[in-house]
């Protein structure tokens, strides 16, 4: 699997250079050393999981690469509208991060389940003698994992081969805008259908000022898989919604995978076990070798781009978060980091459900002369001109410094900016080069999730009786 | 999930008629009510199987029908090389069976897995009181389904999924002939994996002529799974090499579907409880919604051909019978049905590893002006003659009558049939038209597979102790 060898083109846009090589094959070869090395004893599935995803790094930096041509020659192309001289790049590069992820993760499927089965049955598959179970969920060892789980895992990568799968439909047929809304939620069905099997937990608890009423936990039955399909359908399409700029989708993608990480970490090494860990171990197992194959793409992905991501990428990504957000029981949480999402969600709804006239595109304008990106716009034309109520409300925006508004003498609209958040910072900060708006959209991304996590470890107990810090879990 | 309602485009071609409407909004009617009623007492899988897949084919058989268009623009589209006038035909539509057939089997593991799941746990998801689960093998209740199997389900819709996104990469990137080959094999690891997790039995039964020397049992340890893999890589590469003519592929598909449903049936309607009735529903639950939408591909893909099936139809379904052979342990049995396939594959192998020049195209000849098909032909120039050995097997070949060897008065090869069973059959029976050739090809895929399992069930006893009629399963 170590992407050694030079690819048969000579053209150095796709192949990788000699240092470039060198890296890969010795960070694989460390890897697959280290991984050999998690055979021994009674395995060590995070370290695995770890070395794994820094296999699938060097392997999805290599194809990325070499597969530019294949793409362009299939059709996946397309032009930078944001530079000055834009060859055609390879476009649905994220559907070589999912085929590689995918890849890993069902590689991976044997190191946090095999030791358990050889401990859970009388060995050899025989499943007559069925020995307690339930003790491996006592001790505090990170290898041990329960068996229950497997289920979890493998419906986990069925609902993320159905984004894939409809990901790259979409990008082949150009599915139209109101369709699209739905893929993620077919998606979903795989992911819901297994955790109605399998776990079949409905029950939400109520906040502390709440209890009185509705008790401490209150079954939301039905409707709990409805909420489930709307995190899976809310995470894939809010990603892909903040998005135009070289490297926004892969690096806010990366942001919100390191911030699920650091919170998995947080369950994993307090002084005492707690119940939750197999949750989060869960949730690492998914995230570490997504932030592999992202890190590979975001180095080809960013300003200036020499591949774009696609659809698959946004929607998978999506899904990935929403896959271990249901399964590790924290869409909550999970919510709080996608906060400028969701912003950038609810900011477009007048444009999305037409409000206001949405072009097709409405990523920053890039001006040329400049070189900077600045806010696009919609004109408005003195026969068309905004309902008078929605006129308020844009002189409304315009006050708060939330939009920015241009009239004639008349008081009549010409133009006002576009309702994405990137458009929206250009208003605020001014003309700024791609990358730097990038940049600053992505230490955006950190800080509110930051603050989030914060926010839900340290007064949640305001609200809630007690914290996953507590003993109990928050299933 | 009804068709109803027609299609926006007017064009006789790409909408149904309105008694194809009314068919299969009542077909489906139909099953939806049946499927409905096996929600009562225990629930009736087999049932909800059958009345699914029913659904399956009335949605695949509107879907093929409304997506042509979409299809061709995409670039999805080739021409009939048979026909006199050809227009251009959707390709690759066997990946809306694929789709179809994904989301059936998605929806249905609530109907196998459910019961089992409450009547096994404490309720509610709570795993810690593991009641006994391995009563539910002893009794003879098609209703109850270990839930062991559920990893193995979501195990085989994983590599089904794989095949289904390299097939439609293999349609999309063209992949070249030596790496297609491996297309299959990377999809067959999901299923290795989780055998290896869930199962990892090994052992095979030594027939009883060589037991003195190899004992009952013989241990292939990690052979067992090259075996695997073999078979997995196998069914879909001689599958997709027995094509070229409007219908075969999907046809001999459905005769092994059916073969194989038929020898799971024998397994079911035992007058005793059979230990591999399990293994056998499982093949079943995977079987009958593939025979559903590969009927309603058919009803576009018979002569006069209105679609194409793609590869992806041809690894997919080759998938189908290796994960059902493998799972349910049967892959004996199913190499008797693919005796046609492995002929052709045998024969073809001259051709294959270059001892004789292989075209492009291999597909009998269309004769335009008697409309029938011929063998198609390999030319040899005289300054290009096969090497003396490859000439003398030519030629004991043709006296075998297992090819049409064309010489001059000098002795040189002028030209050759190619190695395919469907050139072959056209030497044997003349020149045939396209739909005739498809049926008699047909009959006889059906003629083997039947005599394939009369032999396995009555003539087996003659090397193995027990048939699977006795009372141990084949595991």
């Amino acid at each position: 699997m170590a992407p050694s060898g030079s690819s048969p083109h000579a053209s150095p846009a796709t192949s990788l250079s000699r240092t470039e090589t060198l890296s890969l094959v010795s960070l694989s070869g460390a890897s697959l050393a280290i991984l050999a090395n998690t055979f021994h004893g009674d395995g060590e599935p995070l370290i695995a999981s770890l070395s794994l995803s820094l296999v699938a790094f060097s392997l999805c930096y290599a194809m990325i690469r070499w597969l530019g041509p294949t793409f362009i020659k299939a059709g996946f192309r397309g032009r930078d509208l944001s530079k000055v001289n834009s060859a055609e790049l390879p476009e649905c590069m994220g559907s070589v991060c999912a085929a590689v992820y995918l890849i890993t993760v069902i590689i991976f499927i044997p190191f946090p389940f095999y030791k358990d089965i050889v401990a859970a049955t009388s060995g050899g598959g025989n499943r007559d003698v069925v020995v307690e179970i339930h003790h491996a969920n006592e001790g505090r060892f990170l290898h041990r994992f329960p068996h229950n789980k497997l289920a979890s895992y493998l419906g986990a990568i069925i609902s993320l081969q159905t984004i894939a799968l409809l990901g790259i439909g979409d990008d082949l047929f150009d599915i139209r805008w109101r369709h699209k809304w739905w893929i993620p939620g077919l998606a979903s069905i795989p992911l819901l259908v297994v955790y109605f099997v399998d776990f079949d937990v409905t029950s939400i608890v109520i906040p502390v000022p709440l209890q009185p009423f509705l008790g401490d936990l209150f079954d939301l039955g039905f409707l709990y898989y409805v909420y489930m399909a709307c995190v899976a359908m809310f995470c894939p399409q809010s990603i892909n919604m903040l998005a135009g700029i070289n490297g926004i989708e892969v690096s806010q993608c990366i942001v919100v995978s390191l911030l699920i990480a650091f919170n998995d970490c947080l369950y994993l090494f307090t002084p005492y076990p707690h119940p939750a860990t197999d949750s989060h171990l869960f949730s690492l197992y998914f995230l570490l070798p997504w932030i592999g194959v992202s890190v590979a793409l975001l180095a080809h992905n960013w300003y200036p781009a020499k591949v774009f991501v696609g659809d698959t990428y946004c929607y998978f990504s999506g899904m990935v978060f929403a896959v271990v957000g249901i399964l590790g029981h924290f869409s909550k949480t999970l919510g709080l980091l996608l906060v400028p999402q969701l912003f950038n969600f609810l900011y477009s709804c007048p444009q999305i459900f037409g409000l206001i006239p949405c072009p097709r595109h409405r990523l920053p304008k890039f001006n040329a002369r400049s070189g900077l990106l600045e806010p696009s716009i919609t004109p408005w034309s003195p026969d068309r001109q905004p309902h008078p109520l929605v006129g308020k409300a844009l002189h409304l925006l315009h006050r708060l410094r939330l939009l920015r508004v241009t009239t004639d003498e008349a008081g009549l609209f010409v133009e006002t900016s576009n309702l994405t958040l990137l458009n929206l910072w250009l208003v605020w900060r001014g003309p700024l080069k791609e990358n730097r708006l990038a940049w600053e959209v992505t230490l955006l991304q950190l800080g509110v999730g930051l603050f989030g996590l914060f926010v839900r470890h340290k007064l949640a107990l305001l609200i809630f009786k007690e914290d996953n810090w507590g003993s109990t879990g928050q299933h």
